[in-house]
């Protein structure tokens, strides 16, 4: 196995590890370490929230998570030789679980602290712990269901140049204007409380921590995606904007539903990731690669045959008024039609909700055009039942 | 094969066939025809335009098509004995084109008529025209792109009740009477002109011409979804709103990307669908399938295996300006992504704007809780392609 | 869809029709028609025996066949400008029924008249009539069990030059003079009754029956190679023997299991294929294609994920004599697991014995080097079968 | 992770670990431990030679390999409650690599020491290293090919009763005797020498060694099966023959192509695997499963969606003898016609049939009827390559 740059403790905080890792966004968080192009790497990384949720059956957890913590991450890792205007290559090679650390966690967040993708309809906080059995999960808070994990990092991205920075706070801030005591927020706004900044100090520290970006959002870098599909062989072809790239890591998953609708989040878990980087010079320009990251799943994901597939329109399932072309609405009624049909199998509503936010169900945009109404489905693979759930 | 219960002669308009189809939901709008359940059938169907778009080079008829005539549909089928309550079970048997007519088109509309997910970007008409060679389709408007097709009806719904057909109005004319000038308008009216209405006569067709909801959105009944998986195979489990269910079908695609994002639409077709239908009594409430129809994909799709994704995020393009979890935009980012780099392949934006919309590309909701950005995806199978696109 | 070169009619014999077709083996069957490299077209097929099983409840005709009548093809086409040494690109565009033909067959050979793979086990004639449901198949005789076809030619081969043919006939003969009296017979020699030569009459007709070898095998021209993965969108590459190729086709399977062991054989039907042929000027050499074609299987086999699997290994099962390396004892062994498995679902063993000969099962060499035994293993995927087969 | 029950010291040979393991099957052999149904644990194995081969560039240590030390087993495991008639479940959770020990080889056996597939064709000892990148793997002996592993344990399998041993050594000692002097030789006796029997000592030792059957073939108990499909997440029946079961494993392979052709083997390496065992009291009965394990493979198998296929027929290579329904030849044939293909590109023999080896090449039974020539396939992905293969 390649060399483990970054270990990672679980009995301490992130500040407080070998190499501290960071939580905010900024280009003047050093690097822990610097590789060559070509170079493969183990990171260790703990769970999002650096430890703050209990392997119990006690949700008070996920009620009262400080989200000033969130996302701790493993790097920045440096890449020498990589410039502003080259991709970075990086391999996912493989990804784990730490020894002695073999479950995770799936929450629904309380409205008023983070809230999630249904929050009007589930307000409060409900938590399920996953075990892992090798390649599958289970869980003792939602009986009948076993599947194999979509293992990936929720969270991979490199650093913005200042000046990506300073977009990505105006244009967030000026968001969160529009509606600042909304509950839950519209936009994370920089914290400096509870920055964890690499080895940065004293002035610089809290200058970078007044500047940071949150990590909750997915951005030009990449960072927060939640894409399930980013498991084990994936490549990613991240657009660089600082010298030598920057990657961070963090935010494993065992496994999520496309969505992540219930935001804390998948199965969230500490792990170790296997990455091997790669530079292609001049690769921004020459494949206009310059917005996002692009990348190319890996050949091992669990694969079903078998799906139930919900729909949903862009109608609002409150007040019954049309949105116009509303992906987002649409997706909720798919998933809220799917929550219904679930319950007729005897899961209340909150299990339901999980099962969405945590198996490999795909969500799909699948009409985008046909005015006023989106239409969006929520498939879930039926085999992940130990019965068979289809009509008769 | 199944008797044919419903024919076409492609060269009259719908009104002019042996039945004359609709092209509008209305519950009062008479069965085609009655079968049992259990009962196997095919029905014939036009192009959703009613024929109005040539095989030839110019897309002027994209342009110029008239859109008060779409979809023109196939039925209403009547299924004896089902009721308001019931699941109607439908299997989608077979597909196919018609004789003599193995082509297809896709097209991107005006912005001035119709619009497009693009059509800021792109404002203008385009067409490419695509010939069927067995399971496999190829366009010479589109060199060095070769698939098998996803093939599927984009329309497929049973009649509204006459209480959910106000209901859709309602909540349509609302939606429009926010911006009524808007181009492309937000929402279709009911709109007497060339309104079909089967065999109805006199001052009951005038009547139900006039309260006719548009077969443009997907609604509660199912209808214009435009999913793609729908294909061979399929089992759709559909809420009945009224006796007999009425079910109709249209709007064939030989395939179509996530989204149908030129509008107009996948690779449009004429063709035949065969259909089996049965019921499940009382299946509404067993199942809480009461919104919108529920279905479990076929098992001969065409199955790749090496994808080339891009994400996309919810801040606008042109103005740089963030917006709350909007995964309309964000898919936008995602599709506005993959045309730039298909671009540095040599297509033109419109070509790779087509690819979108033709080839059987996935669009997911990958992250929809991480404020305040949704992540997009949009993956394109590498191997549509006679080269290798990867970056390297 | 491509023009018809070669029509049948279902009321008359293969002799009878417009293009008589063949059932022989020879360079010298004159090719029924010439097409260009480039060109479609569509071929109707009668079912393998030319009409000769009844679509109803009695195995006699399964019993009583009249093998000197098979395999009736349909061809040979002649390909403009191919030559010895050449590549035949052939392209299974697309596979159907024939209209008011949407049935098919298996049967269980009888000992005495031609044998089965476990003849020895189930030496009577059986026979299940399968009925289509567009992409879908079920038997009134065999209960529980639905599956989407693997739609494929049986038998696709090119004509063999004259020396090649030679060596045929004198290679089988020699085996053959083995075990003159064996039952069933060790091979099928040369035989002028019933032959069927497209055109040839008088004593040129005499000659070429007397020649011609038996379409029984699959050889180096390919033929009867019963490989159900030839399914749609596949591409073949065919050694070129003779000038023109002169390809033929027949024996079309809507579905079948690895082995075809049943002999008679996977799902015959009489249908309708479309081609395109290409050639690779030279390529037998520039790709070491010498001795047997080559293929790229298309890409909408029906796709299962869940699938119980039987081992087997070169263990005689009635002496207990081990024998070495014997992939078809090993094989042998697999499926008879399989049956014994499956007639605790409540199947016969001539049911269960139908379904492994029909189904899409897998039959793979797992192991040929562990001396003395071979192992082999076929995987039944459970999703055929409307109940959950799973030991518990 | 699972308790890790049987621990190697990769420094030591078998006999010297903290539990011994075995190389010879026997019901005597004493239970490394035991543990109840519901259980899951790890077990760590060294490489099936027992550490014999180098990572290296020298093939004579696969020239010289000791037989008589293969395969060492870790096990056997004891399960508390089993009993003859039972069927022991075995999940297979999970499999990897020891730490400081990713890499593997694949080896051609000489001729005149344990031979394989090709051996008359290739009698050379040779020898390829693979280095493991996570999910994938390389070598730098077979340049331009990179594949996901598809792991799996080559042997796993339960105790044989004594009545069963004893069929065992006798039917395969009479085959050995129709040909005694056979290089290579028909089937590997028991041998005292380097006989390796867990914890036992004294003459139960030199009895034991005196009657263990070798460990070489599949058999009733499973054993050495080669299946490369018994990957991550499988679920096996095994037939029990003795109290306790006793199961063990050992032969890990990396990757391995259907028929693990070059003998030495798939990609041979140390490593670990967590097993979940079970019971179906009286399953054997109840399911008739007596004979040979069944087994389910599990969802993470590495998929592939293009192949190129080579077919054989049971014709001999070498003097053109035709043989009748011989699928070891007609495979035999296919993986000739594939490394012929494959030289194309610029492989050497040796290379292209240690590809076939191992690399997740499928080896289809496709037709086994059709005398006197089986057809057999051999399938390779072709996105192991990094160029396409594909004639043109």
């Amino acid at each position: 196995m390649p060399k483990t740059l970054f270990e990672i403790d679980l009995s301490k905080p992130m500040q407080d590890q070998a190499h501290p890792g960071h939580n905010r966004w900024h280009p003047d968080i050093p690097a822990a370490f610097a590789v060559d192009p070509g170079t493969s790497f183990r990171m260790e990384c703990k769970d999002w929230t650096d430890g703050q949720i209990s392997n119990d059956d006690n949700p008070n957890d996920i009620r009262d998570v400080i989200l000033s913590r969130v996302h701790v991450l493993s790097g920045p890792v440096y890449v020498n030789g990589v410039e502003p205007g080259d991709l970075l290559v990086v391999d996912i090679l493989d990804i784990g679980a730490l020894a002695d650390s073999e479950w995770g966690y799936n929450g629904i967040f309380a409205k008023e602290n983070g809230g999630s993708f249904l929050t009007e309809h589930y307000p409060n906080a409900a938590k399920s712990i996953w075990d892992f059995h090798g390649i599958y999960t289970t869980s003792r808070h939602i009986p009948g269901v076993k599947f194999a994990g979509i293992i990936h990092p929720g969270l991979i991205g490199v650093a913005p140049s200042l000046e990506l920075l300073q977009k990505w706070n105006k244009r967030e801030q000026e968001l969160k204007m529009t509606d600042p005591n909304r509950v839950p927020e519209l936009a994370a706004s920089p914290d400096p409380q509870n920055a964890v900044l690499g080895t940065l100090k004293g002035a610089e520290f809290d200058r970078v921590a007044r500047e940071g970006a949150r990590t909750v959002p997915p951005r030009e870098n990449g960072g927060n995606c939640d894409i399930k599909n980013l498991s084990k062989g994936s490549r990613i072809y991240f657009p660089v904007f600082v010298e030598g790239a920057k990657l961070s890591v963090g935010d494993i998953h065992f496994s999520q539903g496309d969505g992540e609708i219930t935001f804390c989040g998948g199965i969230e878990m500490a792990g170790w990731i296997d990455l091997r980087v790669d530079v292609i010079k001049g690769g921004m320009g020459k494949y206009n690669i310059k917005e996002n990251p692009v990348f190319k799943p890996g050949p091992v994901e669990p694969h079903y045959s078998d799906y139930l597939v919900f729909e949903g329109i862009s109608v609002d399932e409150t007040d019954g008024k049309q949105h116009y072309l509303n992906a987002h609405i649409a997706y909720r009624r798919a998933c809220l039609n799917a929550i219904e049909f679930l319950k007729t199998l005897g899961y209340t509503g909150e299990q339901a909700y999980m099962i969405l936010g945590t198996a490999p169900v795909e969500g799909r945009l699948n009409g985008i055009v046909d005015i006023p109404n989106a239409c969006c489905t929520v498939a879930i693979p039926t085999q992940i039942f130990d019965k068979d759930i289809s009509p008769k």
